[in-house]
């Protein structure tokens, strides 16, 4: 077989379909977030980035990179070992009493990533709990879906947020046999949310165990940033809350918090926490940080609601449609790979504006769209610089966008 | 069903069997290195780690500090999003940069880590090579076993290095389906290496993939630091070159480098990849920094084998066995979990020395060991203090040690 002409064949089908992907290579400009320099062809400039995960800006706060800085000093760069093998630090323990802490819960377990948080966690519950069968909803992560299938046990995906479809597959599986319900309180894509307390109560008169990715809601949401769950009063009826330090906390990596037994048995079997080097003490510091900061401080949560809410009665006023949602993302439907990025290159080309067209297989095929998602330190000068750029692109490609 | 006394009870059978793990909390010391602080049951003492994986104490090294400082000032302590949404920054570029051409090949992709590296890529390859048949070595890390398993297609395991064994796979399967050997260089708890020619020249007898980890080999074996490969001159014949950035790195992350297609394809495909939050910039410029500082720096290397050749002879000398390999790990072969566990709880607290004992899932029942890791800075008091403390340890504990 002709390997290299394959993958160029491959590749050649992914340009044709308008979603090979690109990426930006920026440069985060700290002092002054959310600019970046973005390099390309050569040429250097500056952006205002409107895309990313950093919802709050803690990536760049005074506190998060002091303590970055003060432990790459004092502890070095690296963990120098798996969790095991000489690779706990102190800040991890720190770290994980926290985490625990933050949701109200006795014990959390940190990985790599939110990502390698879910896949392993799921699939080594699922694997491990005899006859266990998952029941997940149909817009979850790829990082669950990878849990669910790499567990390969049996499985039931029920229809997006649907609690009727969720309590016929729950009623028709053998009431003595463990199972496993798994959701997201924010999704990422739509922004819209899951009806934590009925998904509970489902888990309850079922006994199920829950299982809720919080990925993007820690941090935001809750008194203490807890999530959606903690907002709502339901944080005590989850088994598991998974969570990531990467997006809103503003570092990397991920984390599950539930019962000391629960996240010890995790810890003991799933390979993909034990199997690898853990996460740079100067990582966990500035997560610790960050999470810290966060638990009592409610100005960035205020801040963050207040220009989203701007951000929406602005997009309204001047008629361009976006998913109603009551959370902090805000997606603009194009529906077409090819248009999404011609438009996503007029706001960058023209405008000095960063937005990643998002498409498959980040979304289904024909639901392409630009994701926008404020921060607290978007100041209303740059709000009103993305309106008339949003403004002018609309009024060029807006014909072409389906209602 | 009872979840919380099934984990419970779960618990308690690792317990009985002597395989709970408990991690050593330790806050590694830089300016000294290898000591660190640990703590345990309210009490600090300072200790000598005799087992990390940060072989050449690069995340002490304080070019990679000042790297990782620099970079968390000027960009933050995070990515801030997706390689493709926002996380891009130009480390990544450089890193990426770097790595291929540390390996002599076209390109190179990062992931969260070489576990990841490991399971993404080969999944990704495998699943989308229509017909693949994986070969792999018996004795492959779980990252690999992940990838393999998670890949879903048809799997040949060949015993660990056995050339025959691999051909008459090889040998059975039509010769026009797409095939993926995968293998390391060094496996990491025995020591021992492949034979990397010849299962480079039975792949291209049957047109197979070739596909090497090299996670415990890199920075410190070849001219440039590319690994055993690269030090038999066998890189032009891997298609995929796999290595981390948190062993002898001493950072965090892991990649793959292999031709600017499979890249890319793997790039494309990659779940694993594609669905999560890319490392912090300050990460990726920490082990750029011990990236380059290794491509010309010969002293660690060179220094590195010196130590471990010297505790080689040592531990011949007072007659205390470990398995012989020519690599830079070193097993003492215990074979029993309590005892292991015994012997470094003595290391521990009489000698504060501190090496974890290595138990299953790490490697099999009844191959338990004690595994010796020295470093360049490991001076020859420590090597002294360590072989007076193994000699202790031995005298009261050898008669329980089965030959
Ligand atoms: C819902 C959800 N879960 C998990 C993840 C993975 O988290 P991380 O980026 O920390 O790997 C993401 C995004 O990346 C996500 O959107
Ligand atoms: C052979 C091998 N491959 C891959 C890995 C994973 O690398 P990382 O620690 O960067 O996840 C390890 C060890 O952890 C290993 O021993």
């Amino acid at each position: 077989m002709d390997y290299e002409s394959y993958f160029a064949r491959k590749l050649e089908e992914l340009k044709a379909e308008g979603r090979y992907r690109v990426f930006a290579d920026l440069e985060r400009i700290a002092e002054r977030y959310p600019y970046a320099l973005l390099r390309r062809n050569g040429i250097e400039k500056e952006v205002i980035v409107w895309c990313a995960n950093d919802y709050l800006g803690m990536g760049r706060h005074p506190l998060t990179i002091q303590a970055m800085r003060e432990a790459a000093q004092k502890m070095g760069v690296g963990a120098g070992g798996t969790r095991n093998i000489s690779g706990t630090n102190h800040y991890h323990v720190l770290l994980e009493q926290e985490l625990a802490d933050l949701h109200g819960k006795e014990a959390a377990l940190l990985f790599s990533s939110g990502y390698v948080a879910n896949e392993a966690s799921i699939s080594s519950l699922a694997q491990n709990l005899p006859g266990c069968v998952i029941f997940s909803d149909e817009k979850n992560h790829a990082s669950i879906i990878q849990g669910v299938r790499n567990s390969r046990v049996e499985k039931y995906i029920f229809r997006h947020n649907d609690l009727k479809h969720l309590e016929d597959l729950l009623s028709q599986v053998e009431p003595q046999r463990p199972k496993l319900i798994i959701f997201e309180s924010v999704y990422s894509m739509d922004g819209d949310t899951s009806p934590i307390k009925e998904i509970c109560d489902l888990a309850e008169k079922y006994q199920a165990l829950t299982y809720i990715d919080e990925v993007h809601a820690v941090g935001m949401y809750g008194h203490q940033g807890g999530g959606i769950a903690q907002m709502q009063g339901q944080e005590d009826r989850l088994n598991v809350i998974e969570g990531t330090l990467g997006k809103a906390f503003g570092v990397v990596g991920g984390y599950i918090t539930g019962s000391r037994n629960l996240i010890d048995f995790v810890r003991s079997h799933a390979s993909g926490f034990i199997f690898t080097t853990s996460i740079p003490p100067a990582v966990a510091a500035a997560a610790l940080a960050s999470v810290r900061h966060l638990k009592s401080s409610q100005e960035e949560r205020l801040n963050h609601q207040k220009r989203v809410s701007e951000v929406k009665a602005r997009l309204k006023l001047m008629g361009i449609p976006y998913l109603p949602t009551n959370t902090h993302i805000i997606p603009l439907m194009i529906r077409d790979a090819h248009l999404c990025k011609q438009m996503t290159d007029a706001l960058l080309d023209e405008h000095n504006i960063y937005v990643q067209p998002i498409n498959y297989p980040t979304v289904e095929r024909g639901t392409e769209r630009i994701r926008l998602t404020p921060s607290p330190l978007h100041t209303p000068e740059m709000v009103d610089h993305l309106m008339n750029a949003l403004q002018d692109v609309w009024r060029r490609f807006a014909a072409k966008v389906a209602a």
